[in-house]
């Protein structure tokens, strides 16, 4: 056995189990103590940042003609770090060099080496979440758990689906088939595992590393070399990421190049070349709709896993903690500013309002009941900014702009006291389906419909059928109903759409936890693809046979 | 637990052993036995084929506004059935209209219905087999096999693959998140399997069930309704399956439209309609490359599973029984008249001839031998006809024609003394690999080139880089050398074939077992999936989950 693999068994033995149940389980601690990571370890992972800025980005041996980079914090300052840079051809053929004894490589050796990447990304977990926290915007200690620990465990449980898929068909049989009265015909069989090829793994601003780590060791894990395509303005996570695994491969005897990061430079992406390269045959990609179209154009051959853009819902029909639902919904809509691919937009609020534990709550009670918990939220800068971050690109802040026209401002957006960081609280804005679809177009960011409909089934109906036209990752339900509960679970399992009923206190509709929610179901336009299930791995290698009579 | 599931469900349990062991398995007898299948079964299957003939094809409550049918046997006779017909719209409106009640019941539910279906299709093999023989030519005893048993085991595998997806992630389970001295969050979990929708399953006229079955068995197996388009020139054989599938589904008290039989003209087929429709969501396909680039580009988000064509070599590099070698490969150009898809066609010869039991063999004596071999198996007309059987498409006898000067003749085609049958036996072609490459296009049928290389290694890679290219679905290999042979699994895997390395005897290349041989790897451009792996269905079903706090 590999001794990598040994090491980590246990750890794989843990994730297999987990995502078999679907409990709670994490290998990675979400907490960023001391206690856990080391007494150092915070002010450690800050050196360790602060000593990559404003210098080239070391990654020995990687393919190189120019650098590229111009990643500026969402807090304000520029990161100032370069990157090797080189065009797609030359990325392609050095990852194909790389290629082939990582395919020859024991499934146990390759998975052993993503188990260590995986406990060495954990250990730096502390420099990580200050990468990306200045490439996404997201406050640290969101930051240090989407993109530490949360992705770690998203990665693991890639793998863990990986190692279960590549070990389910033995390695050899022998079959032996009767006939008759005569000898029976005896043949030996041998499977092997084949990988499909480059691995393309398209990364995206806000998550960089929590939307990436699943495609990018589903495929490492079944002998596929790696291209790791970042947002340029986003790049510093994956290269660091990029480095740790080109360290232990190398360690381990194998090509760095066995993963490579494609850098490039906002307006001259070198995406497109990379997908149309014939050599490219899986794609991972985290982005918009349109460019997802260009995707399945454009993909050929190569399997595509997407996760895209929708329009997640909610929809109030009646609570028995009026309070708590308000400071929930409240907190989903700010927290990292709605800029999370699960961040709900629209919340649906029959317009002659609701039954509460407050008693009847009208239109406006409910509108105004959000709002003020939102107000309530973000009133201490510092606890804004600790919630709301900073939005990672400046587009976000336009489409905020353009978002007032909307509807009826019931609550502006602003930015926060918080320095030299692009900041906004979110927008809330009132309409009526009857009268716009205005809020049936993702506007991404901290913008936010609270939308009239005419009762609960009317909201229902109508939050279904957007996330089956357009996408949507979550939906949201509070309800006291039960019939009617149980008809809004099929509404929205018909639509694809993961379903929240009545969430209070600390869980939230824009959690997904690794070994138990699937995150996207595949099953509308916000993604072709799940993290993490069978589906999502079991096309990333292919199987092929040797066979010939067995000698007596 | 579902009548027909606990009826079956030994069955079930079986393939799923099998199919995870990959030893010999087979559910259904491929023994044409009267005393497996009943004395007068044979007799039975003849006259109900009989009795279709000449006659509109009853399919009870099929959407049709028109007949078509123009099959004629490649043995002689045209069929006279005519069938409903309708077009590609009204189809996908039929299908959409049955699919609620068949998503939502459970997977028991649904397997245990597809298991009854594939013991009906067991019942009635003989009659099978002349559905099978007389719309594609093949021999009553390989329409029997193929078309039959062996058919319904690779739809039992499927099956089985499908149910241990559908049945690997709980339906539900409690997630209880530690949230230090405080109460930890508990929220329950609930997950069901969501069908994709409609399944367009595009049939081929060489093997109507055996191909179909695979795809056809996942996809409802998974929820989603069927919709079956045959080759105009095979359509009996799934109007037959149809028929059988739309009874127990009738039965059982599901809407009959769940699975729909999309039967068109030649010249006038509704295919691309039928792709190009919106609901479409999953497409099975065996055909043409062509056809299959065309269905890349136009199949929009359905998953798409295909078997293309490709170009099959033999290596022949030395051999310690050079007459079973001889032998073997005869049988495997004859079987079907080369109309498998897992036929070899070119045979690499080494120009200085090989080392064997017989010592030395020049190239012309290894050509010879075959040849004279083939003219052992084809000298009685009777026993020719068996193995042969008949040519399924006139165009095939055209393509032999034209063959004729594509090298030098060493063994002419000619017709087989079979009454009025469409007949031909191989045509055998020497070339060399110096001075043409006509050997590497596929000329699907009887037809073979024997194909002089440098030497054996010279053969191996001159054979993988054509898979590589072209697509291949089996290679087989002849050799004495354990150095030569590993190298040359080494370069088939890469190349994504199967390799059968000196098969003698009763075991041939053509041959792919269920629930022991993948059959085509996905791995090259002869097809981008296996039947039947977990790739092949897990993505036919997402699933979605609603949660909610459990209640104390």
């Amino acid at each position: 056995m590999h001794t990598l693999f040994a090491r980590h068994q246990q750890t794989l033995a843990a994730a297999l189990k987990a995502a078999q149940e679907r409990g709670y389980w994490s290998a990675y601690p979400e907490v960023p103590s001391g206690k856990i990571y080391g007494e150092t370890a915070k002010d450690d992972g800050l050196s360790s940042y602060n000593a990559r800025l404003g210098r080239p980005f070391d990654l020995p041996g990687h393919p190189a003609t120019a650098t590229v980079g111009t990643e500026v914090s969402p807090f304000g300052p520029p990161l100032g770090i370069t990157y090797p840079a080189v065009d797609a051809i030359t990325l392609v053929e050095a990852s194909r060099t790389a290629a082939p004894a990582w395919a020859a490589a024991s499934a146990e050796t390759r998975v052993g080496i993503c188990l260590e990447i995986l406990a060495r990304l954990n250990r730096i977990s502390f420099e990580m979440a200050n990468a990306v926290m200045h490439t996404t915007g997201q406050a640290f200690a969101m930051a240090f758990q989407a993109g530490g620990p949360h992705a770690q465990d998203r990665g693991l449980e890639a793998l863990a689906y990986a190692f279960q898929e590549m070990t389910r068909t033995p390695a050899q049989a022998v079959w032996t088939k009767p006939q008759g009265i005569a000898e029976p015909i005896v043949l030996e069989k041998h499977w092997r595992i084949v990988p499909r090829g480059v691995s393309l793994v398209i990364g995206c601003q806000t998550f960089p590393t929590w939307n990436s780590y699943p495609g990018l060791f589903a495929s490492l894990a079944t002998g596929n070399t790696v291209i790791v395509k970042p947002h340029p303005g986003a790049i510093l996570p994956l290269a660091i990421t990029v480095s740790v695994i080109r360290q232990v491969l190398s360690q381990e005897g194998f090509a760095a190049d066995v993963a490579l990061l494609a850098a490039d430079a906002p307006g001259a992406e070198i995406t497109r070349d990379l997908v149309e390269n014939d050599a490219v045959s899986i794609i991972d990609y985290t982005g918009s709709n349109s460019f997802g179209d260009w995707l399945r154009r454009h993909a050929g051959e190569a399997p595509l896993y997407t996760e895209e853009a929708g329009v997640n819902s909610i929809v109030v029909a009646a609570t028995d903690d009026f309070a708590g639902m308000c400071a929930n919904i409240a907190f989903s809509l700010c927290l990292y500013s709605g800029q999370m691919c699960t961040a709900p937009q629209n919340i649906y609020v029959p317009r002659n309002g609701i039954e509460t534990n407050q008693g009847h709550k009208s239109f406006d009670d409910v509108a105004g009941g959000i709002v003020a918990a939102i107000d309530d939220l973000v009133a201490d800068p510092a606890r804004a900014a600790g919630v709301c971050g900073a939005i990672a690109n400046p587009a976000t802040l336009a489409r905020i702009a353009t978002a007032r026209g909307l509807g009826t401002i019931i609550r502006d957006s602003a930015p926060i006291n918080a320095g030299d960081a692009r900041t906004a609280t979110p927008l809330v804005l009132a309409v009526d389906a009857d009268k716009t679809d205005a809020h049936e177009e993702e506007r991404f960011g901290p913008i936010a419909f609270i939308v009239g409909v005419a009762d609960a089934d009317d909201g229902i109906a109508k939050a279904a059928t957007l996330a089956r036209r357009k996408g949507a990752i979550t939906a949201a339900l509070y309800d006291t109903n039960d019939n009617r509960t149980d008809a809004a679970v099929d509404a929205f399992a018909k639509a694809g759409v993961n379903l929240s009923i009545n969430l209070t206190g600390g869980i939230f509709v824009n959690q997904s936890a690794a070994f138990s929610d699937f995150h996207v179901t595949g099953a509308n336009p916000a993604g072709n693809a799940s993290l993490t299930d069978t589906a999502f791995v079991a096309n990333r290698f292919r199987i092929v046979m040797w066979r010939r009579p067995k000698a007596a």
